[in-house]
């Protein structure tokens, strides 16, 4: 398969990109490289540029998206906007304009967390996003044309990541990046569809 | 308690109403009115000049908030917009910029729906705005300041606008709006936080 892997430089992209390549041709992208594409998911004509210069895939996996961390009462309006259009409306542009580029019977797989379901200070807009990707995945999955299949990938914090965030996940037990690429093959090889596929939680 | 209802002249807000002011003092908000105040929660200004306006309030329940129906191949990038700033962002600015008037141990009760967990055809952006707040929900919870909780209430289809959503929702057995008006005295009135309250599903 063709899989075009979004956020790709990153730590998850980098073992999501590492697992498939052994098995699948992986065309990769991020914001600033370097990758065989750049694109920045918060502007609609980049995403539209990707595919443009990408052509047909197989397979979509989203591994990039960023929200502001900070508690309600800090956030300001461009905070709010900025989880939105970046975590939430990036990735949903992923798949609308993605429609076309995708193979019969390909598939989407996006990016959400932990904190969807278990809350943590700070986390609110996280929350927001990962809780509508979730929720996005469920309800495209009913109407996607031509065998196109979604899910989402939900991991709880990284080992990779659990220093640098340790203070906002006290006591969460932490799991490999290399596991969380594990859902990556699950839902581009696998048969399910709609799904949210936890990862250490 | 002084609670504000914002969406009063609608389906689900004049039941919320009826039911809040037999026990409250209840002020009464939208978009074109007749009601208190008018708001357009799509504008943060708009939002601001409400709770300048209506002051101190123990309570905002929110039933307003609206997304367009449509399969994901045909939404335009004004409709995904248009989803997450109405029912979304709208109901995340209701709690941002009401955090200064709600009064101590005083609550936010935001709408979801059905559609956050069980999917319908054209119904992904609704899928995407009701996932979103119900985690944003969790999120908030966990670090308001002064005894303030904050809820979400999710309902199936009202009994009073099954006929209209017959196409969409075929075969979901429908709840009366007077139930989920129920939901928001428990939110109100009751002692959780950061808690989903499905009605009829
Ligand atoms: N780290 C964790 O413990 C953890 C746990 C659960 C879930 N997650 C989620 O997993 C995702 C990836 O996390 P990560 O730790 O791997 O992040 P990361 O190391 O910061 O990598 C982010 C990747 O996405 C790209 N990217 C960022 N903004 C972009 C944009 N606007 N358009 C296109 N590409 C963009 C980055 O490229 P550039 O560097 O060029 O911008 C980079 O390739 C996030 O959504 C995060 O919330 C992470
Ligand atoms: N109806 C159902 O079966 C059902 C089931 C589950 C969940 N829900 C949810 O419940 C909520 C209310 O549904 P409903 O059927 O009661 O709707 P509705 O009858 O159309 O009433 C909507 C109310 O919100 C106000 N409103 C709309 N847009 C607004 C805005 N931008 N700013 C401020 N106020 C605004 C309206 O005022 P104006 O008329 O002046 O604009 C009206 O008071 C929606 O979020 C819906 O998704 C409904």
């Amino acid at each position: 398969m063709k899989v075009l892997v979004v956020g790709a430089t990153g730590t998850l992209g980098a073992a999501v990109t590492t697992l498939l390549a052994t098995r699948h041709d992986v065309v990769t992208a991020s914001r600033t490289g370097p990758t065989d594409v750049k694109v920045d998911i918060v502007d609609p004509a980049s995403i539209a540029a990707m595919y443009e210069q990408v052509g047909r895939v197989d397979a979509v996996a989203c591994t990039a998206g960023s929200v502001p961390f900070k508690e309600v009462g800090d956030l300001s309006r461009e905070d709010v906007e900025s989880a939105a259009l970046n975590k939430l409306l990036g990735q949903v542009e992923l798949v609308r304009r993605g429609l076309d580029a995708v193979a019969d019977n390909g598939s989407f797989t996006l990016i959400t967390g932990i904190l969807a379901g278990e809350p943590v200070r700070t986390g609110s807009m996280s929350s927001m996003a990962n809780g509508g990707i979730d929720a996005f995945v469920r309800g495209a999955a009913v109407e996607l044309p031509r065998g196109l299949r979604i899910n989402s990938v939900s991991p709880t914090v990284f080992t990779e990541s659990a220093e640098a965030y340790d203070a906002v996940f006290p006591g969460f037990p932490p799991v490999d990046v290399a596991t969380a690429a594990l859902a990556y093959r699950r839902s581009i090889e696998g048969a399910q569809t709609g799904q949210t596929f936890r990862v250490g939680w």
